[in-house]
């Protein structure tokens, strides 16, 4: 007998969900999106929720053993001092096809000048303006996790050219060219479109800085679909105002949301998604967890698996 | 020896590429963007050129066999009277990828929300809500060719679920049902997005008109990639004010340019694209002409052959 615990803003979601599955031996203790009716008389080995909600529970939960994260950025439970004696599992694989839409979405409306045609429109000119196409372009994956492949995928499917700069994986098929430590710049170099999926580790903080906007044509795109840590915001709203590169579309950033006299919201070319790229299927996530409940119960190894040493 | 015309407001693109391949016994008789430098002394048997160009020297060209089109839309060679003694082939591979590039881009812009987040951070305004996904959302191809096919593919990859209406093909593995004569309702009936991929024939004229579109759902999309006289334009507008159906985006259109007093502009959720979805990339053409070329010379069938009878 297992028993869970819910622990989101979505948990009501996760409720419907999982009593129409009906799941053997899983008894729910308690779900709720409020960390504080968790108290240590609930009986817990299985927890399913959101990072930032569980982080003030997880001393609360001596029996803990599996924790199945609904986001894919887990960095707040990576906090030294915290307890790392469960196993636990991110929503990788989710997020890949959601946030290639973003990716493609903004490059698209870019190349495609919908904003441009869109205000012609508006005054009532014919804009037959040759457009631009994603076809033979280079786009730049720093970081190729499972969204990183997916984004590559797309890339492929499009007739781009893939680069992946990584710490030493290059196993996805779809990249044409991998990259490694030392090489950054050669990576950069002639990008079309640079597409940060890093993780938000310390060792990944800040790589986005301003010599790797230097590097970058000034036609170039950023896309920043990792966390927000990893970029450095200064240098980016410098490379935008000097030109440097041709737009940035950011989603995360240090500060959520962004403080009114933020001067990211006049920054020339700059597209402010508002944390919107990848947005929670909790069906989806209800099936990553059934998989990984099945493999839990028989002992088998669960999918998308934290390593505590890495950050992610 | 063959000898060959190209007539193409493109014609220095394609001039220069066919000097690099140095095909063998192939001859330039002329290139130009010009029907009237087109005279019965030039020999030709090969043509290359734009259609709205060729129509005017066809009976020009006696000796003329093969004519390779740099359009898709062949419409204007079709008209009664003219000549039809010849193979001509058409520029269908091509445009599958761009197109594609065509409706996802305006398919993410709205379900992304794109234009909607950029109006409210040029009011500092932190954007929030839920984006849409093109995630298990059923789109529908009206008609699926080769641009049809290659919609279908890009649709497989984001999770869509595809329904396709041809007259009597079924043989596209990206289209999850197929429907036929007299299952129009049915096939319209649920779809979140309609992408006309019709082309202009006798048949086709105004098959999308206002049962259509009052069959389809209020949130519905309809996109038109294929001939502007597939489409009920009146209809379309009718729709649109009335809130029928949520969005609709052009590009070919009965007259063009739009003039300035027309009442698209005007009409709300219509995107305008101005006759741009697919630009032509000569050297994309040019390769096709290769290939074709080469099975010319061994009399081998030629691709894309376009048939007179029905009309592409």
């Amino acid at each position: 007998l297992h028993n869970l615990i819910i622990l989101s803003k979505n948990f009501n979601d996760y409720i419907n969900w999982l009593v129409v599955k009906n799941l053997p031996d899983l008894v729910i203790s308690e779900a709720t999106a409020s960390p504080s009716e968790i108290n240590p008389s609930l009986p817990c080995d299985i927890l399913l929720g959101d990072p930032t909600l569980v982080v003030e529970v997880l001393h609360l939960l001596p029996g803990l053993r599996w924790y199945q994260s609904t986001w894919a950025g887990v960095e707040v439970l990576m906090r030294p001092g915290l307890r790392r004696d469960y196993l636990m599992t991110n929503a990788r694989g989710v997020f890949g096809p959601l946030m290639s839409e973003f990716v493609f979405g903004y490059l698209l409306f870019i190349e495609r000048r919908i904003l441009e045609r869109y205000q012609d429109q508006n005054n009532h000119l014919w804009n037959g303006k040759v457009t631009g196409s994603l076809r033979n372009k280079k786009l730049g994956l720093l970081g190729v996790g499972s969204i990183g492949a997916y984004i590559a995928s797309t890339a492929r499917h499009f007739g781009m050219q893939v680069k992946g700069y990584t710490k030493t994986s290059s196993s996805c098929v779809d990249v044409d060219e991998y990259f490694h430590e030392g090489e950054l710049r050669k990576f950069i170099t002639g990008l079309d479109y640079l597409v940060n999926c890093l993780p938000g580790t310390d060792e990944t903080k800040g790589l986005v800085d301003a010599s790797v906007l230097s590097w970058l044509p000034a036609h170039s795109v950023l896309i920043n679909v990792g966390r927000g840590s990893s970029l450095d915001e200064q240098a980016v709203s410098e490379a935008l105002f000097a030109r440097q590169i041709a737009y940035a579309i950011l989603d995360v950033f240090e500060t959520e949301p962004l403080p009114f006299d933020h001067s990211f919201w006049n920054t020339p070319n700059l597209y402010i998604t508002s944390h919107t790229a990848a947005p929670s299927f909790p069906s989806e996530l209800a099936e990553l967890f059934l998989e990984n409940y099945q493999s839990f119960c028989d002992q088998r190894p669960l999918k998308y698996l934290v390593d505590f040493n890495k950050g992610y």
